[in-house]
């Protein structure tokens, strides 16, 4: 990231956190060249990039002035979801292909896609880095690296643990074809046809249809836009349902964007050792927070191996690769022997790639630089929503990744939308995929990830105004 | 391949088919030069390679000689296998991990493997071709080439079908993991727990733990050892078991080495159509031939869109990589969908660099010298099969790939003979691995597709030994 990026994402977070608010003036260029000691015409390039983003506009002979409040925040959502009690048989996969297969046109604007803009990784880096790997790969490497995975790696990825404060083995560690296929692992290893498993309310809807494929079925739990799983709705469910497996994104939950503070961590964790049931864990986007340092994960507080960590750099270094990995506790003979009988092995000259790009460093340049823009991007875009969104919409504002989860009035039917928003080049991720039931049907997932644009901003009047005809709120 | 190691190779093969008989004097050095035309060193170079490979013998100032029939073939199996009746409930996985984990091990001597040596394949110019791929990839590619998979690469492989004689469209192909994940979409996307499903006997062990993860029974169906699955036994299970799938290797099968004939598959293919039964046909070793030409796949008879063709890379071209692929038929929607929601998609940059190694030129090639290689080192390791192994032993003389089954005596016993020839440093594949019911207790499957070195022979000596301590025949 180069300077004038950097100091324009800071000036972004001033504002998207409000230490400056709409209608104030940002320091002259002058006094913001001696202070950051940058010079003047990074103070400059800095000033146009927050006005293209629509976050500051000057007014001739006066300075910059932070946009007025015509841009403001939609209210943020803070209530917890309720959905209906007792255990479902899944029939939601079909669905849920409908509304994949349309946000991987390069055409539509991928609002509703799952994945950040691929323009955000450093393609080239690996590049560079893969093509010296294979050069010099060991043939061998075929059978050394077979599952449980490249050695160097998993090495690297223990260090990444124990960065966090975490002291996972290397031996515990199983290299994956991405975080899905460790999820479905970790969630084939310690379940049979007919068993129930928690999930949230919103849920992930990849696992729901792992769910459904598996012939399981799912308790959805009450679950907080900000922080998580409710664990006294969570309590309930174990004791009333004996489900085999809890499956939660305890950092920057996929819709919601919610983050588990760590003593809910630490009490889940303990809730569901006295009830011995596995959790799940899927944290890829964890390395995607705007605060100062990484959340650390539920793993931290499993002390019986009761806690099955999945992640991968899909999302924040090689999108494509398909490198993932899971920590399974005391399940990684099962999970491992799963893998050998479904995918034998991951890819070795990508496993070889990342372990190597991984030692030479550069990795946590790379992240800062990624959060700052997601961070960003975040602002511009929830103030566009708060913009062209009708009014009761309401938004989470989450502090990592780059999902958020969008409540519109009641009568807007989120499909409909989705429907109508396709026709029109836009896809969207209608609420009722990320359910069992189908609820929140007047729900919608919105993914900030990719560059902010006049596009995207085209995009989101489109929708506000599509919300806006089902609503019938004008303003 | 170098011209004397060709020269070799042939030679080889005509000691192998008989046309040399022990004792035969070669053709003078000056004679195959001229008939050759190629220069005296080079057959000098090809004398001394079958010299070294214990084929053929100098005797001086006489010229070369097959050698003398102390190295004969052992003789041929060819008498079907007798599987008891009924669908059986699966519990041989946990035993079949034991075997395969001594195998990965790099000291010991690799003959239960079933990998043939990475030396064999062209791994400096895969990771040059990567090296180009990798650096100019588009970052969109991570999304493109998500499941069914890379354009380019699905196209290639069609092209091959239609060089096999095949009509296949680019849409039907499914780019998975290797060619294990493909079998097991392909399995899931037809079954359900509870189901039967045919396999051979003995079977591709793989197969029979896909059946048990997936609480499937399995009905094992009397095989050939040259001609494959016999097709009344076939019949007489369908009508009696109903089975949802047939899940056949008709190229080279693993273990046996047995090919299935045109006629037959043609015969196969029309008997489970009448049952509407689909096949899922493992055709990973259908390019390593030793003939004339690339046998066809039962695929090649389908009107019903019932076969299930898989394939892969991993054993003729790029172990490690992980590409495989699946033409599904009827069933490509759903095999697509099974994989979205287990590993999602399979790695961009791998699929990438197989997609420009095929449209480059140089896999036949590649093809013709690996088959090349693996024909003599058959001949060279059946024959020392032949030396040190007792009398009444009896091997398959499969005509492709590079594993064979060996049935000893009676009395020998094969899980005995694991684990004593792994205490000294050597793997076998013991025969009740392949089977539901832990059947063939003399029988071991081994695997030629390592250079021919005198550690192999050794390996060999010691088996023999072993083998012939358990059997009390002592010639």
């Amino acid at each position: 990231m180069k300077r004038y990026e950097v100091l324009a994402s800071e000036i972004a977070n001033s504002i998207r956190t409000g230490v400056l608010c709409a209608g104030d003036r940002l320091p002259s260029v002058r006094h913001t060249s001696t202070s950051r000691q940058v010079s003047p015409s990074t103070v400059f390039k800095a000033y146009y990039l927050l006005e293209a983003q629509g976050l500051i506009r000057a007014r001739e002979r006066s300075g910059y002035y932070v946009t007025p409040s015509v841009r403001q925040f939609p209210p943020e959502l803070d209530n917890p979801s309720h959905p209906q009690d007792g255990a479902v048989v899944l029939d939601i996969s079909e669905r849920v292909f409908d509304v994949f297969q349309s946000t991987l046109s390069r055409e539509a604007v991928p609002l509703g896609s799952a994945f950040p803009s691929p323009v955000l990784f450093p393609m080239e880096r690996l590049g560079h880095i893969m093509a010296a790997c294979v050069q010099k790969m060991d043939p061998w490497s075929a059978v050394d690296d077979v599952t449980p995975g490249n050695a160097d790696l998993r090495r690297q990825i223990a260090l990444r643990y124990l960065n966090e404060g975490l002291h996972v083995h290397t031996d515990e560690i199983v290299i994956t074809n991405g975080a899905l296929e460790a999820l479905n692992l970790c969630l084939a290893a310690v379940t049979r046809p007919g068993d129930t498993v928690v999930v949230e309310s919103p849920s992930f809807y990849p696992a729901l249809q792992a769910l459904e494929r598996l012939g399981l079925e799912a308790i959805e739990v009450q679950t907080h836009p900000r922080e998580g799983i409710d664990l006294n709705a969570l309590e309930n469910a174990l004791t009333r349902h004996r489900p085999k497996a809890c499956w939660l994104m305890t950092n920057f939950q996929n819709p919601l964007g919610c983050l588990m503070p760590n003593e809910k961590k630490k009490a889940l964790v303990e809730l569901l050792t006295r009830h011995d049931v596995p959790l799940i864990e899927d944290d890829v986007y964890g390395e995607l927070y705007y605060g100062e340092k990484r959340p650390i994960s539920a793993k931290a507080f499993d002390t019986a191996g009761l806690v099955m960590h999945c992640s991968s750099f899909s999302k924040c270094l090689a999108p494509g690769y398909r490198i993932g990995w899971t920590a399974p506790g005391r399940f990684v003979k099962a999970v491992a022997r799963h893998k050998l009988t479904t995918t034998l092995s991951t890819s070795a000259p990508t496993q070889l790639t990342l372990a190597a790009y991984l030692a030479k460093g550069g990795y946590d340049k790379h992240l800062r630089k990624l959060r700052h823009t997601l961070a960003s991007q975040q602002t511009v875009f929830t103030q566009a929503l708060g913009h062209y969104f009708p009014e009761g919409t309401r938004a989470t504002r989450p502090s990592g990744g780059y999902c958020l989860w969008v409540e519109l009035p009641k009568s807007a039917n989120a499909l409909e939308i989705h429907r109508q928003a396709l026709s029109l080049g836009i896809s969207v991720a209608p609420g009722p995929i990320f359910s069992a039931k189908r609820d929140f049907t007047n729900c919608l997932r919105l993914n900030y990830g990719h560059v902010w644009d006049n596009r995207t901003e085209q995009a989101l009047a489109t929708l506000g105004r599509l919300a806006k005809s089902h609503t019938g709120i004008h303003n």
